[in-house]
């Protein structure tokens, strides 16, 4: 398959280059060639369009999909309690149902990997594979049992597009015993691990009261942290954890609109995290709290809020952002071979028409990041394969 | 025309109401009635589509539409000498073609009212005669001769759809005959007159170095304030300058886009503003700023932003917010008989398709403000014409 003459290419390749009428050749399922005048019987012409790597969303519940606008204006924990009385309501059928509506906003704007975390996870699972989607899926797990059904469903998992993570909830609905099992299965397994970590000031006191520790040097203290670990929230943490993170070599998903709309209050010092080299990516967080899966408005909402933050209009580029939402989203996820558009890489890509947001283009990674919506989107590829095509999903 | 079998039509009427499967029949440029079974010959299919009133956006440029993205990442002074620098090369031409591409990204996005403040307004007016989008035009007036410019338009302004106002740039840019000037004029002619004020923390230093009072109470003292005064940003500004605006019942332009990206730092005091009563709209500002012109992405994270701010999720409400980008829009610039759907008022009306991202829909308030964006709009009507026809524009 050709995607010939693609007005702009945001190649995301460690220059960072972009090209100008440029034509990239997917073979199988990988990118095989870039360049000018290829040739294939399989063609999409991608004028008036600019190709990119398909956007990598590293936190979500595609379950809660029936939920979006079910509990506004909530703080999290209202906000929990509200929803989990609806939650205890879904089935695995329900849930299957509400991972493909997700799976099909997501593609249509755009997202091509998907950390998805919930319960009934081979309900999930089969919505994944439906879709055609590239995911990391894992269950939430809060207990022995939940570790036990945990372990149940990644040692059945064999699939080519979804890999396996366990995922504990959280230090305050982890016992220390499940925590460590959680590390040793991981380490074991060598899959990611996560936890949601430092998501409001109440957690935060909480943990120091119980643990005597602040959030991050407990998980530090009984060896959570280290290369498979990713850690979503981090917005009430120090320098001091900033640094154990970054020694570490662990990762952070940032969600800020979801964040901002609970009104967890704080920001996650990404500029800090930053400078300290560590590897972040964005995620939408489910549609129950943001109310969308646009990791385009993910992108443009993380700079603002660190722009405004910081007052400072250079605390993040676009080409930061945008790194966040491809080539550090891989990194996040420990998936190899996704994030950008270069020979051998496999070919997860997506082009967005140069709609009226987006004209004129002077610097198109502004364009992207500042102008774009996921509506945009024009066409999903994921592993050479089309699933969605001039807007429409082929699903 | 009968826009027929609306799924939702979320009317903005006093009482606030959300109308299932109805009909609107317009006659000539108005609404001539709302119910069911309605018949009509020119009929729009509205099943699987929500009706709403057309979006006010009280503050842009379009004139600078070609400079987006143009200077990304630099503050606001830094950015107003870049920028003007770019603008200094626009001819009328060049303003008239920004202008009407400005207002094919507005009317793309559902929004059908502007209020437009630049240079060259006669070329600006042609734009909007060319797309027939409802309007108000000013001429940015910084001393005698701009002052005279603006008279100059205003004196021969004759249009169905775009009223005058006459545009202060800002304190510091206009001498205090300038300013008195402008008021006289606003009041003898009953025309909007309006200011940019409280953008900075400088231009807040600097105001009250050259004048010995703040921002707002220098102008409450020349007699600018009153009900036919808008004024843009009010970021830096205190709970007494507040209790002024809302004591002359002058109203407020809210820009959080452009405002968090220009880093502008701070936050505009809405909850603050909203205690007084004080009428607030909603504004893009320019593309060069923002970068885009899509009010449903400045619904979301105005209240993204003040949610944040106040660590109160329910500091604004999904309901408070679309009163400000639409019915409180339309006092902001003095207009009668749009912002809602009701009986005799215009027929300013915008459909949304219930894409991926609008669906399930708990309710309809949260899908339009926290799940929508500009391109879910499908079909704009502004003064009973089609402007817009399943996203294709007419002109």
């Amino acid at each position: 398959m050709l995607l010939k003459n693609c007005s702009y290419i945001i190649t995301q390749n460690p220059k960072r280059e972009i090209l100008r009428n440029a034509d990239v050749l997917i073979e199988e399922n990988r990118i095989a060639q870039i360049g000018k005048n290829l040739k294939d019987e399989e063609m999409i012409d991608c004028s008036g369009k600019i190709l990119m790597p398909g956007l990598i969303n590293t936190h979500t519940h595609l379950g809660m999909h029936s939920l979006k606008g079910k509990s506004d204006e909530a703080e999290l924990f209202d906000w929990l309690k509200s929803i989990s009385n609806e939650e205890a309501k879904l089935t695995p059928k329900k849930t299957y149902e509400n991972t493909l509506d997700g799976l099909r906003e997501a593609i249509r704007f755009g997202t091509t990997t998907i950390y998805d975390s919930y319960k009934f996870s081979d309900a999930r699972l089969e919505a994944f594979e439906e879709a055609k989607v590239r995911g990391v899926i894992s269950s939430t797990v809060n207990n022995a049992e939940t570790l036990k059904d945990s372990k149940k469903f990644l040692s059945g998992l064999k699939s080519k597009l979804v890999k396996g993570a366990i995922a504990a909830n959280s230090i305050c609905n982890c016992d220390e015993e499940t925590l460590k099992k959680v590390i040793e299965f991981s380490n074991s397994k060598k899959l990611l691990r996560r936890i949601h970590v430092g998501e409001t000031r109440k957690e935060r006191y909480d943990i120091l009261q119980q643990k005597g520790k602040l959030a991050i040097e407990y998980l530090d203290s009984i060896g959570f942290l280290g290369k498979n670990c990713l850690l979503v929230h981090c917005i009430w943490i120090t320098k001091g954890e900033i640094r154990k993170i970054a020694g570490k070599k662990a990762k952070v998903s940032h969600n800020p609109v979801s964040n901002m709309k609970l009104a967890s209050g704080g920001v996650m010092p990404l500029v800090e995290m930053l400078e300290e080299n560590i590897t972040v990516g964005l995620g939408t967080d489910s549609v129950a709290s943001n109310n969308n899966l646009d990791m385009f408005e993910e992108m443009k909402t993380a700079a603002l809020l660190h722009k405004h933050h910081k007052w400072n209009p250079k605390a993040i580029t676009s080409q930061q952002i945008l790194d966040m939402a491809t080539i550090k989203g891989t990194e996040c996820l420990m998936l190899d071979d996704i994030g950008s558009i270069e020979k051998g890489k496999k070919a997860d890509l997506i082009t967005l028409d140069i709609e009226h947001n987006l004209k004129p283009i002077n610097d198109v990674i502004s364009s992207a990041v500042y102008s774009a919506n996921g509506l945009n989107v024009s066409d999903v590829i994921i592993d050479g394969k089309i699933r969605m095509e001039k807007k429409s999903l082929l699903f």
